[in-house]
């Protein structure tokens, strides 16, 4: 079996639809949880998928240096390693190796480093990141390039740019020819829309299996983003899937969805839930806030993860509060919960042909804010 | 319905039966997990019961400190906020409040001390622990006693030990009379086996549903408690369950089920599991070792819960290294596991006949040790 794209609905630009790989279907939109370590942070790889996730992320940086690679391979991939036996989608590793490793030195051939857990000295390179991704057994692989800076002028934009064409020209070499394993080229050209075009004409020669736009979520703020959403989507070929890398809040999945993105990944979710944030439709609410230690009321009323069903927000301002495991665990469910929700709502919106409806509701909802204190 | 112990069989001294309450039966001898802050750490509730848990543990100080028993009872008690619906067993905070609270201050009365979270002032007494017990809703009460230090000189443990009598029998009558819940007693007498036989003829005298041997586990060693263990039980009533509190090793609880206790509660299977050791029959494994990194086999052969079905040492020694809070869900999840799987092993022994033989085999499996490295 291989991979393939199917298009189902279309609402304006947006669109849903499946991703059917050998190791199961990907709706989308789809939101991928990451799992950065081989873990999804507080979480059973069982609970991810109650909670409605088809894929997950993992890091090619951190797996490379911890437990390696080949270690993973020679125990029989990441999906057994880490008890996952749905898609796995494995970032390049160039962002990471630019945010947390050291003494990087880059060059035409890539990027030299040392650890950032145990100063050992790595290199990586289309070469090298194509190899890694295949001994995890990663069903979708991201090619190897430069996360162009924000802000960059136009003279940097574009070097990062080309540099990271040529790498997108080695990692589909290097990548080869793998039935049922799909690689991604990842559009760069930081807010300029000709180098964008330019950018997204180069991987159509080269050709891959879906498009990511990177170099957004950097820092260049919401606003920003959506302008070069505005354009870029449409530059990508209509027929694969669209990857906004690192995205995001979910407003700016709203907007990206209606852009035209079909797939998202961030920590937001999992991180804000270790330290005491839940996600609502009616926004973010700070459970460690004082005045939900009396609260009877769920987290979020309707909600069907085990945090709302089970528990107060005054348990959960408690836990939190003690530092206890269980409020991690709690919150994360919950808000991978909220966020696949949202995605299977804007799934369905697409396909009912409601798409603004849904998100005029979304923005309503949210300007409420939370509910009253009691 | 009230509560009620019922022994179904006997071996030597030792003991297999139910204790019947309101909220579900106890299959004895019982392992009782500890839940410290309303939540067994690292676990979720139904896990902690799928381990084949009947009962937890709750520490009225640090309850009482945070997030308060007034709180707990104003939002349904303990089990409704913890969402544990069996019984749950609470003690009296006094050992805690020695342990752990700054500028205690002892009298007749009781106990005033600072709470170690944010040094505010707070006193334990026998009616206000009884107060703290009823407001959380507690099925299992443990009358306010003082835990004798080891070692005690025969007129240091007397004094303890009238004290904790005087404090017992107000313990009884500040608790009432309250069908379904239980009030159970705690011998003192250190290491001296006619004042633990004084102690528990006064317990006997006021009338409990249950009787703790109190003061052991608190460094004494192995020997010596399994000494005391050699005559303690048989001077309380033969008729009503009999909890050491505070142990232990899976060796400890052996040796103390052959000697007749019927109940145990302990944070090592948990805390333990934080820190990266899995219990097995074949003892102790330290996953932290470099000698887990490749291998491919689960920490424990045959055991089902979800750390060994699914996982290999190699997947727990790199998440422990990670310091990834899976880490602590799985490690615990199987220690509790291990711990109920012996409590499930020593029970059907007894009903055997066969529980020496069982003692047997439990050592000489633990003598061969882990498994030999790939």
């Amino acid at each position: 079996m291989t991979f393939r794209f199917d298009i189902s609905a279309r609402d304006g630009r947006a669109r849903s639809g499946t991703i059917h790989t050998p190791r199961g279907d990907i709706r989308t939109p789809a939101f991928m949880p990451v799992g950065t370590a081989a873990t999804v942070k507080a979480m059973m790889p069982e609970s991810v998928r109650e909670t409605g996730a088809d894929i997950l992320l993992g890091n090619t940086y951190h797996l490379m240096l911890r437990p390696t690679a080949e270690r993973i391979a020679d125990l029989g991939g990441l999906h057994k390693f880490m008890n996952w036996n749905r898609p796995i989608l494995t970032d390049s590793g160039g962002f990471q190796v630019m945010s947390l490793a050291s003494l990087r030195k880059m060059s035409e051939e890539g990027v030299r480093f040392a650890s950032h857990i145990d100063g050992s000295r790595h290199m990586l390179s289309p070469e090298r990141s194509m190899e890694i991704q295949r001994l995890l057994g990663s069903d979708i692989v991201m090619s190897f390039d430069e996360c162009t800076p924000f802000p960059a002028d136009e003279k940097v934009a574009r070097a990062s740019m080309e540099l990271s064409m040529r790498w997108a020209a080695r990692s589909r070499a290097a990548f080869g020819y793998r039935p049922g394993h799909a690689l991604f080229g990842i559009q760069q050209g930081s807010v300029y829309r000709d180098q964008r075009a330019e950018s997204a004409e180069k991987l159509r020669g080269i050709g891959f299996d879906g498009y990511a736009i990177g170099g957004l979520a950097v820092g260049e703020g919401q606003e920003v983003m959506f302008e070069v959403l505005d354009y870029a989507p449409p530059q990508l070929p209509d027929d694969k899937p669209r990857y906004l890398m690192g995205v995001g809040k979910p407003d700016d999945i709203v907007g990206a969805v209606q852009r035209g993105v079909d797939m998202f990944d961030c920590v937001l979710p999992s991180r804000s839930g270790r330290t005491g944030q839940g996600w609502t439709a009616r926004g973010p609410v700070n459970l460690r806030n004082a005045r939900h230690r009396d609260d009877p009321r769920p987290l979020e009323e309707g909600c069907t993860c085990p945090a709302c069903r089970n528990y107060s927000r005054a348990y959960l301002h408690h836990v939190i509060k003690a530092d206890e495991i269980i409020g991690s665990m709690l919150l994360t469910w919950h808000n991978l919960a909220y966020y696949q929700r949202l995605m299977q709502g804007l799934r369905d919106a697409i396909v009912q042909g409601s798409l603004d409806r849904f998100a005029a509701s979304f923005h309503a909802r949210r300007a409420e804010g939370d509910i009253d204190p009691i």
